[in-house]
């Protein structure tokens, strides 16, 4: 293996130079670094990212945490923070959280050994003490906890108010909604979203709300019961994409019509909803642009250590698919 | 922050004898390794894992090469190897190499830098003669590339032969098949299963394949040339699971009942073809076992600094689900 005194010996420098040229420093005249680099590539040299990260404190890796890579929502999130980190030569850790603080708090540790420069945490779980206890950068997604973490979140509360809008528009006289776990933040800001349009119309009940745990079948089984108890549904408003084809396949099951006798809005835009028969609408989520962002952001506040934080909101976009339809009134 | 001095001086041994309690070495006595865990748990100490990984050259990291992480079949996958490397305090990182082979060649660099412990590759584009050059141990997953090289597989061949020899015993009278991009070594497989069951019938003509490309959009285009030219078609074995959804989708655009006129059978086994209206009959892959296998080999080889390799190849097992019916002739 090569080593750094060679390059210094090949080029005619002192070590301190090398190491200069391999950190960027603009304090080296042209020519000199020009002799570093070409002695660099003639004898194949490698700096050891080990000794570096040992001498810096920074390691060049970058983690994600997700609840469960399995869950169809991640992996577009995953995929977009990969490229940006792996675009700017770090390496990137996926862990999976189960949404389990124990889980969580084992993976922070660890990565802490490991000097781990930055991390991106989706988590339902996290409490604002452990946030503001962070000494690591990272960027919280999906909810704002502190105004002392950064975060990436969509406007929740106000795309569940335009879905359930939306279902009003089609002529669906009654709208009902499956929901999410009530401890997760989005969960329960869709619900809001879905209450501030419907609580005070005549029609409204409580038990128009059934929990599906985003889990498809405990959302199969939440649809059948909603349906069977309120055959009078016209509307449905689904907390995200994976029940919403719970959903589908349910009302199917039970002899209704996708979408003559009943309308189906789900969240999120996953491509399992663009594969579904209908295919479904969706209050979609910029999912890539989201985990660019996110990663932009900590790069950011690891490069320029900087104490500034963002919070930045994005906004769902209403996709037409062919799970809605106008009602035709007889 | 603590260190392993101040360690061995509350618990009054040498450095050495501390570094030996660390590394579980057995040449310790009792009493004095309760000594020396006690003095860590009272300092809170944490041994430094980048110090560790340059003093041992073991990194404690594991990755693992997809192409991308948003095809469906590679999240369960992924899941399992971080389940087992996790469990045994690895980190877990994770690459999408677009199935580009300069791509792939910078991650193995990069890692090398990083001294990881070993890699689990999933890839059409590795040579024969960089595998046998891989200095890292090494697992590769859907490919037997080099006996030198562990490998995980499944029984692609014989899996096709089974999924079209269950069309044929639905009474399908002439069945096609969409098949996967032919520079991957499973897709040219399942492709030789099909043709090794339906070569001598006396229907059979070479354009009965077409390539979906393991693409969903690909795959629409692909069923609806077929179909269209050739409605005499009873059966579909499908390369994948995400071209069989597509399949089924366009059958249904063409205004072909699945599975009354048509019957529908695909290969992989992932949550997709579950969710599909109907759900899609599939030669299911024990995806996750497979994960936890090659991981556990991988782990095998470092620990063990074992040149022992290991070739395991899994079955794929007949899911009958609601895209496939025995034909009622009339």
């Amino acid at each position: 293996m090569t080593t750094i005194r060679e390059v210094a010996t090949l080029a005619e420098v002192s070590t301190a130079t090398v190491s200069r040229v391999l950190n960027n420093n603009s304090n080296v005249k042209a020519d000199t670094k020009k002799r570093v680099e070409d002695a660099i590539e003639r004898l194949n040299y490698h700096p050891n990212d080990v000794a570096r990260t040992l001498y810096k404190g920074q390691s060049k890796i970058i983690a994600l945490f997700v609840p469960d890579i399995m869950n169809p929502y991640y992996p577009e999130l995953a995929r977009a923070v990969e490229d940006v980190t792996n675009d700017q030569n770090y390496t990137f850790v996926l862990c999976n959280t189960d949404g389990d603080n124990q889980k969580e708090q084992a993976y922070r540790k660890a990565l802490k050994q490991k000097k781990v420069d930055g991390i991106i945490i989706v988590s339902s779980t996290i409490t604002e003490e452990e946030a503001s206890a962070l000494t690591t950068p990272t960027v919280l997604l999906d909810r704002k906890i502190t105004s002392n973490i950064s975060s990436v979140t969509v406007n929740n509360r106000e795309g569940a108010r335009e879905a359930v809008t939306f279902l009003k528009s089609l002529g669906c006289a009654k709208v009902a909604h499956i929901s999410g776990p009530q401890q997760d933040t989005n969960a329960r800001s869709r619900r809001d979203g879905y209450l501030d349009v419907v609580k005070n119309e005549k029609w409204f009940q409580q038990d128009y709300i059934v929990s599906g745990d985003y889990n498809f079948e405990a959302a199969q089984q939440a649809t059948k019961d909603l349906l069977t108890r309120h055959p009078e549904i016209e509307g449905l408003f689904v907390g995200n994409d994976l029940m919403g084809v719970a959903a589908l396949k349910t009302a199917q099951d039970l002899g209704i019509r996708v979408p003559e006798q009943l309308s189906i809005i789900a969240f999120d835009g996953i491509t399992l909803g663009k594969t579904a028969i209908p295919s479904l609408t969706t209050m979609a989520q910029p999912i890539y642009d989201i985990g660019v962002c996110a990663a932009n952001i900590l790069l950011e506040q690891i490069n320029e250590k900087a104490t500034k934080t963002y919070h930045k909101e994005f906004s769902v976009e209403l996709i037409e698919r062919d799970s809605t339809k106008k009602r035709e009134r007889t």
